[in-house]
């Protein structure tokens, strides 16, 4: 292995021409959406009115594994892919570890993450059914950045309701989003009832990401010629991420190299979910026996302290029931949490391998994640945003784990994206002023007790 | 040329190994430092206090063409380099122009610019030297951001003196910066006599990049141990920067493509001179016809309105003379100036190279530069600084023309960095409030006259 570059690109003619889904491969499928009303699984037509058609075939598609990427798409692809495989060689000096660590970088874009991927085939799609219009929400306001970029592309309006506290606290993500054509709303807003609602029940809210995906389906299903997308969470979300596993395996292969732990930070989980997709059918099918880890932060610890259960995607429960790892939708993360990742569920997908022991789940505070992002900042030149630092405290972690075994372990994780916009947090963390806020379970009760079947 | 990829990334194997340096190739060579006490030229050892040796070694070397990069410069560029190549297909199909559109893109790298090839030279040269500390002055931030993360890897301390006005427009580059370890001081400071000077006579004072350039050199000759780094203008700094024009031209002809004009944006003229030297040694030669394109603001013309003179490189007269197209040394820059590029010189080399009819300049207005950069960020995807933003109007207008001729020229430009912390800037002008001020010739005489000959 000593003759891997310290970047492995492939060539334009080296990537993907069609998304992983790895729901072909799983011998238990996740369970389908159920309508709140009925207690049926949802159908397609029960979701057309929200989102795009040929996403939601996407969506309920358990049985194709490989779906071609159409040509619009990898064209715009080609903008900002392939990302980097990049191995970690001065991060394992450091760390005078035997493992090699490799990751795959997926933040050289404007929107600063891999967003970006699936932003790109949901407004392909959008603009193909003929829409002139998308509502969306954004927290830490890099999908919201992803979207608008991909809208000024194809030429589609979007409206992203933005959580208020973060509007404020990142305003340049609000003008980056302008600066793309974007009408950007802090979100609770005056502009939906549920909106409305939220603040006549809480004036002072700050909002929060099933608040502002509540807002966005309103005016999506109220505005004409217009559809709702979701940057995380859904079923065609990690289909279309998956070319981050998939580029990433074709890279390691072209070097002979396979991955011993693959690590992802997990909010919603889109990015785990994508990077370990084509891994995850092979390990499905006894071809490997990787290890995956979801890292999520203590302070919104879905997979580690959540119940597998039906819940709604939203605060306004509007949104079809989920069996997912869920907090509650009712569940507020702490607003001294800086580390994003702050969704109360978790993918289908991802929470249902969870289940079946196909992946392990751990849960850090800020404060080590920090330490880490920081770590890396210096030795390996690239400021990774909060999210992406849980999956190098986990990297960091099972690299010393093989210092003390001696074990050279292939170590890969997911650099979802980096901090730019994130400074903020960052000057936090170098004043001290990080909370290591950890909800207690009776703060975990009052979410659960928002569970619909009141468990 | 229908099959040249959207991105060309140089191998590895195929990474220059060696710096150019374009003054070997030059008829007449810039004119030597002049020492402002004997007015005869510098030699080395008038340098030593103040610079690297061997940095000073390289900045008076006009004789050899090519200087090795040394193996611990070459590593650390791996972090970021090689950068890619990219066909703007986007943008040509919008313009509708039959000329071929390339950028070389640098700012795939947290410092979010190209400044980073000069930084990791320096700071490696002071650690070779024994050296504990150094200081710099920062503008923009790009050029201090990249200096800490170089200093950060490489071990070595680092004050930075950023421009006062800047730093409290740009908080976040301060963060930035701390988060690699650095000391940052805004400019004027009371840390040294030359900022207690200017404080007390210009108490109101946002400061200008000659002031920090003074604070940072003052520094630097009191600390043991310590010397001072600057980020663009030398003749060193350009032949750190001639990697950019290297991969570049290997890039190109790996494809057999040769560029018909060469545009890049000019502050010190790093840039600039980086991305064109192998280029200009060929033109020197005989070997092409290139036309090279120098691109400023408006408000900061030195090229274009500026005069050829012997001027000090900083606003406290602490520097030997160098022979430049200046504003005079006591030029500073409207403060609603948001387009960067604001330094009242221009590097020597640039400046004999313009003088002796090898390089064209033109100058842009603000509103037309953002202009330009909101059109490129929404077909390309990179959101550019506002500097690199010129090179993209010039380009524009390039191929425009070759619109209108029917000529399909191939036209390469440099494309320095992200806009990432420019985002006021980008507030700016979705506001409408960008200020299109150009000095009148009143203003000019102003710098002129600080000018060491009076003229």
């Amino acid at each position: 292995m000593s003759n891997i570059p310290y970047k492995i690109y492939l060539e334009e003619n080296e990537l993907p021409k069609a998304w992983h889904n790895v729901r072909a491969a799983m011998k238990e499928k996740p369970e389908p959406f159920i309508h709140p009303a009925t207690g049926n699984p949802c159908v397609k037509n029960d979701l057309l009115p929200v989102f795009c058609e040929e996403l939601v075939e996407q969506e309920l598609n358990v049985s194709d594994e490989f779906i071609p990427i159409p040509d619009e798409i990898q064209d715009f692809y080609r903008i900002f892919r392939p990302s980097p495989l990049i191995r970690a060689y001065f991060l394992e000096k450091i760390l005078d570890t035997p493992a090699k660590i490799f990751y795959k970088f997926e933040g050289n874009n404007t929107s600063g993450s891999h967003k970006l991927n699936s932003a790109a085939a949901q407004v392909f799609y959008a603009k193909k059914q003929g829409l002139t219009s998308l509502t969306t929400e954004t927290g830490a306001g890099q999908w919201g950045s992803a979207l608008s970029m991909a809208c000024a592309h194809f030429g589609v309006e979007l409206t992203v309701y933005m959580v208020k506290v973060s509007s404020e606290q990142k305003p340049y993500r609000k003008v980056l989003m302008q600066t793309y054509g974007a009408n950007v709303v802090p979100s609770p807003s005056d502009t939906t009832d549920i909106g409305k609602k939220i603040l006549s029940e809480n004036p002072g809210t700050g909002g929060s990401l099933g608040c502002a995906i509540s807002e966005a389906i309103e005016a999506a299903v109220k505005t004409p010629n217009c559809r709702y997308v979701l940057g995380s969470v859904l079923n065609h979300v990690l289909l279309h991420q998956s070319i981050v596993g998939l580029e990433t395996k074709a890279a390691m292969e072209k070097y002979g190299v396979s991955p011993d732990i693959i690590i992802g930070c997990a909010g919603g989980g889109s990015n785990l979910g994508g990077l370990i997709s084509p891994f995850m059918a092979d390990k499905i099918r006894g071809k490997n026996n990787i290890e995956f880890v979801a890292v999520e932060p203590s302070s919104c610890p879905s997979l580690t302290r959540g119940k597998y259960s039906l819940d709604f995607g939203d605060t306004g429960k509007t949104t079809p029931l989920i069996k997912m790892y869920t907090l509650g939708s009712g569940f507020i993360p702490s607003p001294n949490h800086a580390g994003g990742l702050r969704y109360h569920g978790m993918s289908p997908i991802v929470s249902k391998l969870y289940h079946d022991g196909y992946i392990n789940a751990k849960s850090y505070n800020q404060s080590e994640v920090f330490d880490a992002a920081a770590k890396f900042a210096k030795c390996e030149g690239i400021l990774p945003a909060p999210e992406s630092a849980h999956a190098i405290k986990g990297a960091i972690d099972a690299a010393l784990k093989c210092k003390e075994s001696g074990e050279s372990k292939v170590i890969l994780f997911g650099l979802t994206g980096t901090g730019y916009f994130d400074m903020s947090a960052y000057q936090g963390y170098l004043e001290g002023k990080m909370s290591d806020y950890t909800p207690s379970d009776e703060d975990l009760q009052k979410g659960f007790d928002s569970l619909p079947d009141g468990s």
